[in-house]
């Protein structure tokens, strides 16, 4: 089932994406207040009718976790992506975090901002959490996930490595959008998808979820040795090769350029860049 | 004035702290949601009467912001702490974060994480973000903090330094005690406060917030170049030297030690560590 946030003309609403219809799912309140009871909400919205709802490209579709709790994100995660970096593969997960203020919506602006000329793109899988829970266990990682989404991990580079700690450069306005829905877990192997970033039509990152160093049930094992992970917490799985800063010369994003991010079965996000007013 | 979160019998109200008594300051919902209004809250709380309230010590406070937007922290903001961690002194601010759910009461326990055996404590000023802003200037900055409180930002050490990204380290559950009540804004001067911390009496740490590297001012005004800082956000400030990393030979936190934080005008936080269940 594919579950995003909408508008169309009122306030956002949940809705269950049919084909490229979207139909109200009559749930008050934001979707991570109802992500603990799914299992007796699914069978409801499964009988849910196409024709009920609206044509998805008439409606403004948000971010499907506009507040989350937490976002970490990791870094050093593909290989490729390790090896660009002039980095080792690290024997431990690196996780630093974006800030609850980054979230945007699937096919919003994403901002150059004011004090800096150095923004870059990450294509990367999002998990979001459904259950709650501490010291998960890898085998008990997927009943935890409630689904996927596609993000972009956004980062002022300049920023990222003024200092040795990465979580202010990740954390800028704007500088997460993920959606364009959540695809529940039961759909997909998030372990065989292909990823795709383009700017401006041209390929920059092209690789498989299956590349990941740390798969996503490693990631929510971790993560719950220190945490107790909550409904609609959000992961950023990490990134494949191609970033702008490994280009020769380095190449950042700038006002007008377009970035999309897809990934087979959970869709595609699209944003344009505009200087920060 | 001094606001607090309490519970005495039923669920968390908030009170205002006069003398040694707590008094209903009649106000539903979350503390975080009336900050933006407080100028036109405050007026009527000033004249309440304490003989209305309850004893301070008949009541469970809990901290201040239970689920704060984000909560960052500055590392390396008092010289003799930058000295004890073999560093030099940043040129510029070094951010890292405490995820939402490390949030703790001010006498609530500490939990001495299963997977680690090298919990330390780090006595810190808290500030709380009361107005909504983005590019603050430092002469601005003191507008847009509500107030100010007692911290503990609590860190396991083998995870902080088990790769170059500090936060998950910094992110275990119970790992951020705070309160005992949140301190306005007009009653202190945030950079002339003695701050100290025990460990089973013993002193630990002892400076006073002027040695602070970037001052809390500065700290609002960098920050908010790259977010917008939202009511409730909760900046940790800097630790001076004395944690328990840094002695010879080196002393961690164990189930049983209790930990106490206080800081001139602010009042004092006090955790009992627990090994957790």
């Amino acid at each position: 089932m594919k579950i995003a946030i909408y508008e169309a003309g009122s306030g956002p609403r949940i809705g269950v994406v049919l084909g490229d219809r979207i139909v109200d799912a009559g749930l008050a309140g934001p979707l991570m207040d109802h992500l603990e009871a799914w299992a007796e909400i699914a069978p409801r919205l499964a009988g849910l009718d196409p024709a009920s709802g609206l044509p998805l490209s008439g409606v403004r579709l948000r971010a499907p976790i506009p507040r989350p709790g937490k976002i970490f994100a990791i870094g050093l995660n593909y290989a490729d992506h390790i090896s660009e970096s002039g980095m080792g593969t690290p024997e431990r997960q690196v996780w630093f975090t974006k800030a609850q203020t980054s979230v945007n919506g699937p096919f919003d602006p994403v901002q150059a901002p004011r004090v800096s000329q150095a923004v870059d793109y990450e294509a990367e899988m999002v998990a979001v959490i459904g259950r709650r829970g501490k010291h998960i266990a890898r085998e008990d990682a997927a009943a935890h996930i409630f689904g996927y989404c596609v993000g972009n991990d956004v980062t002022e580079r300049a920023w990222q490595h003024a200092t040795p700690q990465w979580s202010l450069g990740k954390s800028f306005d704007t500088h997460a959008p993920f959606g364009p829905w959540i695809t529940t877990g039961d759909e997909v192997d998030p372990h065989a998808l292909d990823i795709r970033c383009t700017v401006n039509g041209d390929e920059r990152q092209a690789s498989n979820t299956r590349h990941l160093v740390f798969d996503v049930f490693d990631q929510v094992a971790h993560l719950s040795q220190a945490m107790t992970l909550e409904p609609g917490d959000v992961i950023f799985t990490g990134t494949p090769g191609g970033i702008g800063a490994a280009m020769t010369p380095r190449r950042f994003l700038k006002p007008g350029d377009v970035v999309r991010v897809e990934i087979q079965g959970l869709g595609a996000i699209e944003n344009r860049i505009e200087a920060e007013a």
